[in-house]
């Protein structure tokens, strides 16, 4: 039998629960419970997988080392941060995962983490209108004097402080597509497009880092398109897409369709920088081709890849 | 013509030069440098090409950055350390080669950094014996808190102040060879096996970090063996291998045997941890088969490659 490929979106959760401080252990104890069920995703024989992950606490914990060490280490931009939380997260989910497979006697698949970039439009309107917050909280004295001294863009953040946003542009492409394809060809486990991508641009014919975060569920999308894969798993820590959330009239979609998830996005269903990129990027999954995609729990992943869980969206 | 592969182990000086601060600007800068050499190599048609690096400044600026910001992000262990490391400088070395790369008309030659696990034995005497200092410098006060604290191994390092120290063991395996051999055979070039790999060792049947440092030309060395590489080329600070070094006899050797290399090795001519691995790795590649090993400056990287400069190290 030809096997299916499946890109899995992973979420923060899958990585750090709420409430954890963030140390190694508990990530990578998280790490291993999330491996397990990508183990049985690619012990079943049925599916070749590709992962893809969130990082914002990871790069989160990165820009606030670099502050702390601002005075004794030059802090590195914002994509760099990112290409290190490539690495650091990328590193627990194939050690753990290949370590799961090799006690189950599959020690021989083959697991990269790819260091992955992904172009964006350098004249995408989000790089005027930056709203994503990263990094540490400052003073209203100090936000101010960044804004000034580098040009960053800063808020107040609902009372707790100030902190400086970035845009959140939309992916064009992935630019290591080539080296991800010739992997997923080859019977390799794939994680790649971490954190979203590090965000470059086009500029005088070059790639170029930029300061920006990337939805990791519409980078994933992207990701998916470019393995042909006919399924675009979205993990996150809620089991099922609900329609008037948190309303009396609150509702769980187990189906829907793409022309039905427009309506509801159009409505407004869906909270922005949270439910309202995962609908999008299943809709433009499902758009491009791909055969379904499915909003779930992770602790569901099996049940809602077989179609018996999450919200399934298809073609109508 | 079938085209050769050569493994091309990058010092230090690649990325960032003695003196620098260690900004973004000047390790893009040095990094650029360098990948217009690495492809030139790719341009001639003849090579395929395997990349690695070391990481000393750059691992050493996270762990200050951990350092300095412990009260409020959890430090992260060293292997997770050169895992954000391998992401960070795999990011600059692959997008500054694919823009001179594309500039060339070859922007289509793909390119992956892939994030790499070593494998050292957990019976390695170096475990018994840790000698290579890493992190901050502390006050002997602190130094012997955290000795207690935390079971580090702590020394003075030249009157500077007291540092930790860490095992130095020898590479056994690279653990994503399958991975790397794939791309290779693909026509893509790798960059893996950054700072001497992600030290792993085999405990209870599962991979398991350790606070180590392997050196990275002979981790180099395991890389080029598992892509059947022909030449494993070293870039370092000085033109050729030298007898009698800083000596009025200093004699520096444009060829040597894998037997001549080895008289000297015993005869002491070779500093530890810097010019002893790399004439130790040349030996092991060329007596596992390998065609020659070259150790040279990384401004004669093309003329070494073609065996007009640097010290070629050969079978005899």
């Amino acid at each position: 039998m030809e096997k299916k490929t499946v890109v899995v979106a992973l979420g923060g959760n899958a990585i750090l629960r709420r409430g954890q401080k963030g140390t190694f252990e508990e990530q990578l104890e998280n790490v291993y419970h999330t491996a397990e069920q990508l183990a049985e995703m690619v012990l079943s024989g049925e599916w070749r997988i590709v992962i893809t992950h969130g990082n914002g606490p990871q790069v989160g914990n990165i820009l606030l080392q670099q502050d702390a060490a601002k005075h004794v280490v030059p802090p590195m931009p914002m994509d760099v941060c990112g290409a290190e939380s490539q690495g650091l997260i990328g590193y627990m989910i194939q050690q753990s995962l290949h370590n799961i497979l090799d006690r189950r006697g599959r020690g021989d698949i083959p697991i990269a983490t790819v260091v992955t970039q992904v172009l964006v439009d350098k004249d995408d309107p989000a790089f005027q209108n930056p709203t994503k917050p990263v990094g540490p909280f400052y003073s209203e004295e100090e936000a101010k004097r960044l804004q000034e001294e580098k040009g960053w863009h800063v808020v107040e953040d609902a009372g707790r402080g100030w902190r400086r946003v970035v845009p959140s542009p939309d992916p064009k492409a992935i630019v290591e597509r080539e080296v991800i394809r010739i992997l997923v060809e080859n019977r390799a486990i794939v994680i790649a497009s971490g954190g979203g991508g590090i965000p470059v641009i086009k500029e005088n014919g070059e790639l170029k880092g930029v300061e920006a975060v990337i939805d990791k569920d519409l980078a994933g999308e992207r990701l998916a398109e470019d393995v042909n894969a006919d399924v675009f798993l979205i993990l996150t820590d809620v089991d099922r897409v609900r329609l008037n959330y948190g309303k009396p009239d609150e509702r769980p979609i187990d189906r829907m369709t793409v022309e039905e998830a427009k309506k509801y996005l159009a409505e407004g269903h869906f909270a922005k920088g949270s439910m309202e990129p995962k609908v999008k990027a299943a809709i433009r999954f499902v758009e491009a081709g791909g055969e379904r995609a499915v909003i779930a729990s992770l602790d569901q992943a099996e049940a809602a890849l077989a179609g018996k869980a999450g919200t399934q969206v298809v073609r109508g």
